[in-house]
């Protein structure tokens, strides 16, 4: 269908991969010259859609469709920024999929009775500047402008960086947007993940993107030599952890709504002829429902401080980080269903385990995700792809759900 | 006892720990000026308990108490050298102890109807250089002459070290002795483990030297997202390592003569938010039943393949290192029994997990080892300790066995 445009989706992501600072994969840090240059491309073609565009205060990239004086607002897009040698579709995709969708739409001679706004946020990965999110947090009023005084490895505070790109830092309290003009924020994003494709499905609805939480663990026991300690009088750190390892997956097998990582274990003194006198691990859990996540860590914690004493080990547990799910609006989220059902595609929801600028915007107005497949769910990797095929689908979807949705 | 003598065991001992590269804990190593000041020590000891000392051309210092021609030897001793900052009783208490003996003996006016060597062997640890148990292995005839030239960081080889003592190397393979003039190799030494203070006894009769294999494990599955790979498409390696760790514990735990340990195991990538995608890992087993310790490894290699198959992973095992155990003579063994019952205390037999020169001896002669109480079972450290009395009861323990061996 983006055949008919003379232009494939592919193409603008291509022409957009180019704005990097790599040769191998895309690098797109926030307020550098890749993002001037992709800037320049999304103002062309913003314009193209007949968006009117301009930059706010916190980089956030703007192209808006008015729709006349008090009419509400939909928002949509991503980020533009991209990790060290990401992909081409990360964020980037979600930006693109809806300029095409509103340039089809208008080329279509369809009006809409409400305004909408596309957004390409300057950072959402946070790799640059020891911070992220400053476009949605600064809309949904939520952002602590200490950040902006925060550097870069070469030592250039953010507030720079944004003069650098001929904004105004200073003013970036003004951009807290009014949730009664805002119908709500619909973000496009590759799944990052095998699901869709295991499932055989091009677009999925996302349910809610899950809340984290991490424990840090060590066991201490005894280290021991390997050939003079039996059985009974060991302290053997690490066969605690592997204990608390295999029960954190057969939890999470247990529970649908839990993911459970031990992804961190690192053993002392680590040589084959000692017993492991010190064990530290980490668990971490994501749910898209809070209490499943907080419950799991509960139990996972008593569980290593049992398997500790069973085993005469001290052990220390801290719930290192938390932050909670953000539930996409039920509402956006059958609209999504909708757009797709439209296609003749089975619907089919899954939460995000990744965070989004969505998880930011939800502090604002109600928010929705639609998924699209990426191959084997590879993602922050050169190797990251959509197919044309899908994303035409996902555009489709964005003009059923543009088309339909009510003010 | 041994204050009788004037002097304890614990004052010998205190003596030649002085002969240390380190302050801290003894550093002993072989053909060192160090070595040359404690055999100065052992010499003039030896001589008091009339016993005629020289030094063999592997490094051996040798006390022999001639009961005339024609009589065949009993030989004893252990190693004078230590590890890095060790303690003063790994090694060269199997030495002092039996000087003790005789010297208390001959004060008696006793006489034996064999002859006795006092073995002080110069290298067990194989810290400085690339090999060990030289002593033993040339007395034996399974020296492997080529490691004569090994290196020390320093590039002595062994050769230049022997030559320095004013020994002469390439006569090493004349001190081959003939088994039928042997009686047999007892060796006391500290248990190293905390089984007979577990006990509450202060000796031990040692029943055999373990076996011991090694197996490097490797789990190949792949790293993944941890908020975007759903619990069943995930290949995590850690899960599945941790499965081996503890059925690895439960498989020792349930048959009596085995020790297994997984005490080095390395993840990668190893960060909190990221599926395990490989771990390397290895299985020491230890057993003075070879037929056990063999089943055990190729129970547990057939776990761990089952495992990865089950798991979707990849899995490479590998049996690295194997060495057969040493059962000790059951003749022997019932002497320091009937020496430990003469004295009162429980006998109690247990094997040894270490390694020690009566396994390069059993090659010539027949072995025995007589294991006294150690603290805590700590050795290897600065903080090593066998107490005086205990030391006392292994001293009349060798003389009630000296006084009762049939040549």
């Amino acid at each position: 269908m983006t055949h008919l445009l003379g232009k494939t989706a592919q193409d603008y992501l291509r022409q957009l991969a180019e704005c990097s600072e790599s040769e191998t994969g895309v690098t797109r840090f926030p307020f550098t010259p890749e993002h001037r240059r992709a800037n320049a491309l999304l103002t062309a073609w913003m314009e193209e859609a007949g968006l009117r565009v301009h930059m706010d205060n916190a980089g956030t990239l703007i192209g808006r469709y008015d729709a006349g004086k008090n009419t509400r607002t939909l928002l949509m897009g991503s980020h533009q920024d991209s990790v060290k040698q990401g992909g081409a579709y990360d964020g980037i995709m979600g930006v693109v999929l809806p300029i095409i969708a509103l340039k089809t739409l208008k080329r279509q001679g369809k009006t809409l009775p409400y305004s909408v706004e596309i957004l390409a946020f300057g950072d959402e990965e946070g790799v640059r500047f020891p911070t992220a999110l400053v476009g949605p947090r600064a809309l949904a009023g939520t952002l602590d402008e200490s950040v902006i005084d925060r550097k870069d490895k070469q030592g250039h505070s953010l507030r720079d960086a944004l003069s650098s790109f001929g904004l105004e830092p200073e003013k970036i309290g003004q951009l807290k947007r009014r949730p009664e003009n805002i119908l709500g924020f619909i973000e496009t994003h590759i799944e990052q993940g095998p699901v869709l494709e295991h499932e055989g499905l091009p677009l999925g609805v996302v349910s809610a993107i899950c809340g984290i939480e991490r424990h840090q663990l060590t066991f201490t026991g005894q280290a021991a030599h390997a050939g003079t300690v039996p059985m009974h009088l060991r302290k053997d750190a690490l066969t605690a952890a592997a204990a608390v390892t295999l029960e954190a997956e057969k939890l999470a097998i247990k529970l649908p709504d839990l993911l459970a990582t031990v992804g961190q274990l690192d053993v002392t003194p680590n040589v084959p002829n000692a017993v492991p006198g010190r064990v530290s691990m980490t668990i971490e859990l994501r749910s898209p429902v809070d209490e499943v996540r907080e419950k799991a860590g509960n139990i996972l914690q008593t569980f290593a401080k049992e398997t500790a004493q069973l085993r005469g080990l001290g052990c220390e547990v801290d719930r290192t980080y938390s932050q909670s799910a953000t539930v996409c609006n039920a509402s956006l989220q059958l609209s999504i269903a909708s757009a797709i059902a439209s296609l003749g595609k089975r619907v089919f929801t899954l939460p995000s385990g990744a965070t989004h600028d969505a998880s930011a915007m939800a502090d604002l107005t109600p928010v929705a995700m639609l998924f699209v497949r990426c191959r084997k769910g590879i993602s922050h990797n050169p190797s990251e792809f959509a197919s044309e095929e899908d994303m035409g689908l996902a555009i489709k979807a964005l003009m059923h759900l543009l088309s339909n949705l009510q003010p």
